[in-house]
């Protein structure tokens, strides 16, 4: 190779960052406040914190504070993992020949599979700071879970996580690894709480939804003593935890002598994408420098493509405070992407304000041709990816097709969030060519948009 | 931490070795030659190469070469997922409350999960190299086959595997991501082949062995017009390889200014315990330093531990050359142990001979020992670890306990092999407390004695 840059850029652990960086703080229009559901005022520290460990709430709430200092118990696990490698994509600009210069940040190299440790191993010290006993959480496809699983074991937390029901028969091995951490792992709807009681008693033959999960985990929370909810992706404590990734990518390109000129993420509740591109969007708040930044989102869930922005619940069991974001509605029922991780009919208040404001850029892919860039990436760049990370390598290989096609050089940054050894049965459907594509009709979207409250 | 070691020693790029480390040239007794089981005399190059390539029969039969240029393209491909960390388990030492510093060299940092990729890519690229148009292999638990696959989408080349039928059909997700890395997977035995149709007619209702497909794969090689067979243990050529894992340890620890007391690998055919200890191996060889170095295999398999030191097929089919090795009878079955890697009747010749010469020892550990020390592993230090290289994790922690009780600051080196994530359904055994353990019985070994050959 002619280039001197490496294939991996790891910073040392002297030069990991030690504090988050808080978007917010250099934001001309904050993000939305929470409203309480009951009166449609601002959600108080106090309401939030019957839910809420309470430095995550002060967290959630401060929209001033631009960098937040690490606790050293998190610096000391975050280094069992991080930092993670901003690797060049040698072997992928070969194959598609193009004079890009691609990137990614890879933080799949952790038993969670993806990025949601960031964020789960501070949820769960600030928890442990606060003397409970336990925290509670619902998840889909497992990620999440897992992540908190495994930051519940290291710091002797009690770990309930309530696993949508069909989750939990089809993806059993997900389910094991939260087991080998020591987590209790209840399906959900359940018999356990009064709401999965109820709906078990209306929908004997349910499945399960993550609306039902949310709403079991808060309950559980809320009546058992010593413990609190946690969530991994949407709120604004978040994206700050997960500025970690980005920050870790701008030390590491600035110790490279190289500035991206693209910057790409993938987006469902936007924990990833927010935290990758939390130090280039401020530079680019601050007027210090500009950045292309590209949300990638399913076809199938086009929350900031074609959603409305405006308050809604978060979940769709309606017991969570609304939110103002781009959003499909709480009624939206997702078809069955593969990528569940990215099937979620809102997007972070955060981001939401930040795409207003024409800050960042947004598409939306279909899964069939997610996962023939995955295949191609796979193949040439050893690591099998994770479909939600693989929305943005499709954008990426777009991206640096356009410039095989006007010859330009530019430096592209996709965020690869995962890995996908849980989500072989997707593979499998589109290694037999049975994988299909949907995308909602606007018929479907204005039904959807119909379930809106009328507040705000 | 007082200490100013980091948890996680990468090298640089520039500092990764360029050179394969050969024991054999050290060795004052070599190996046994490999025997035509036709006559009972050492195979020729000219033998060998109707099976392998050219290349790597030469690394295979070089008993004098001690380091061996790594060609360019093998060294780029290793930079995709190498150099692999040293890590310092902090965290486990101090579950452990020990005084002992314990090490792991890890290797599951790549998407094949596991150390086999070091070799799948050096035997692929030298097949590319001889103009060959693929490779035929047989894979069991699936490590093998998907490190195989990966190196030939990335050279281009074409790859037959042939997996155990069982393993086919309990572990779609292993094949889906072989054929997601563009092999074709055949269960075995299966139509395709002499020996398959041959077994199938005697034996309707079989679920395969590993002999089988060997047989298969070979047969399938030899009768295919540009094809050769290649394996991932046992052989001379698969320990050169992967001693680029104990290369960059012993460079790593270099670099940190310590020196281990003991050095401990699993061991099912060798390669991932020939290549970690290969350059300490040197050291001791030469009379330059001293390491205790332990071999940890399965009590249900326990080929060094109590096998026979003789003359003996590599396969159970035996089409194979014959090998001098620690052997149980290639009629040996082993139980169903979880680790399937280890499930080997036989070892290396090398490290059978090094073990011989009392330069190593080996010890037998219980499997829900072993998954209690996986267990306790994961929920300290995060990282999910394989069956096979729990082994060495049991180890290496009854090692620290024994410093714990002496009060010895001894340093422990252990090579964490790979990761778990297709491993579920035993640890899910294990978390349902449904796993059970198994030794063989003296009769039972000495009924499989009688199936070794009356040679050498």
């Amino acid at each position: 190779m002619a280039d001197k840059i490496p294939y991996k850029t790891y910073l040392t652990e002297e030069e990991m960052p030690t504090q988050w960086y808080n978007m917010r703080a250099d934001m001309k229009t904050k993000p939305a406040p929470l409203l309480n559901p009951a009166n449609g005022k601002p959600m108080t520290a106090e309401e939030l914190s019957a839910v809420f460990c309470e430095e995550l709430v002060k967290q959630e709430l401060d929209n001033d504070t631009a960098y937040i200092d690490i606790p050293q118990e998190i610096l000391d696990f975050y280094k069992m993992y991080r930092p993670s490698p901003l690797v060049r994509a040698y072997c992928l600009e070969k194959a598609l020949d193009t004079p890009a210069k691609i990137y990614y940040k890879f933080e799949g190299n952790n038993t969670s599979g993806s990025h949601k440790l960031n964020s789960a191993i501070a949820q769960a010290y600030y928890a442990k700071k606060q003397g409970l006993k336990g925290v509670t959480t619902e998840t889909g496809a497992g990620q999440w879970g897992t992540a908190l699983s495994m930051a519940c074991a290291y710091l002797g937390l009690d770990c309930k996580v309530f696993m949508v029901k069909v989750s939990y028969e089809q993806k059993p091995f997900r389910r094991e690894v939260m087991r080998t951490y020591g987590a209790s792992v209840t399906p959900s709807p359940s018999e356990l709480t009064e709401v999965g009681r109820k709906i078990l008693a209306e929908h004997p033959g349910t499945t399960g939804s993550l609306g039902c999960a949310i709403s079991e985990a808060v309950e559980t929370a809320v009546k058992s003593d010593g413990y609190r909810y946690v969530l991994g992706s949407v709120l604004n404590q978040v994206l700050l935890h997960q500025s970690i990734i980005g920050l870790e990518a701008h030390a590491a390109f600035k110790k490279l002598g190289v500035k991206p000129d693209v910057i790409i993420g993938c987006a469902g509740g936007g924990s990833n994408l927010g935290g990758l591109i939390s130090p280039f969007m401020g530079e680019k708040l601050r007027g210090e420098a500009d950045y292309r930044i590209i949300a990638v989102e399913p076809a199938s869930c086009p929350s900031l493509t074609r959603g409305k922005y405006a308050y809604d619940f978060c979940d769709t069991g309606k017991v969570c405070p609304l939110s103002k974001m781009y959003t499909l509605g709480s009624g939206f029922i997702p078809s069955a992407n593969h990528a569940g991780g990215l099937r979620y009919h809102g997007m972070s208040s955060t981001l939401s304000q930040l795409y207003d404001d024409k800050l960042m850029e947004a598409i939306s892919v279909e899964q069939t041709s997610v996962f023939a860039a995955a295949q191609q990436f796979a193949r040439v760049e050893g690591i099998l990816p994770a479909p939600e990370s693989s929305h943005a390598i499709r954008a990426a290989i777009n991206e640096a097709l356009r410039c095989k096609q006007t010859g330009e050089e530019e430096t592209i940054l996709f965020g690869l969030t995962g890995t996908g050894y849980f989500d072989m049965v997707a593979y499998q459907k589109f290694n037999d060519g049975t994988m299909t594509d949907y995308i909602p009709s606007d018929e479907e979207l204005a039904a959807s948009f119909a379930t809106l409250p009328k507040i705000g």
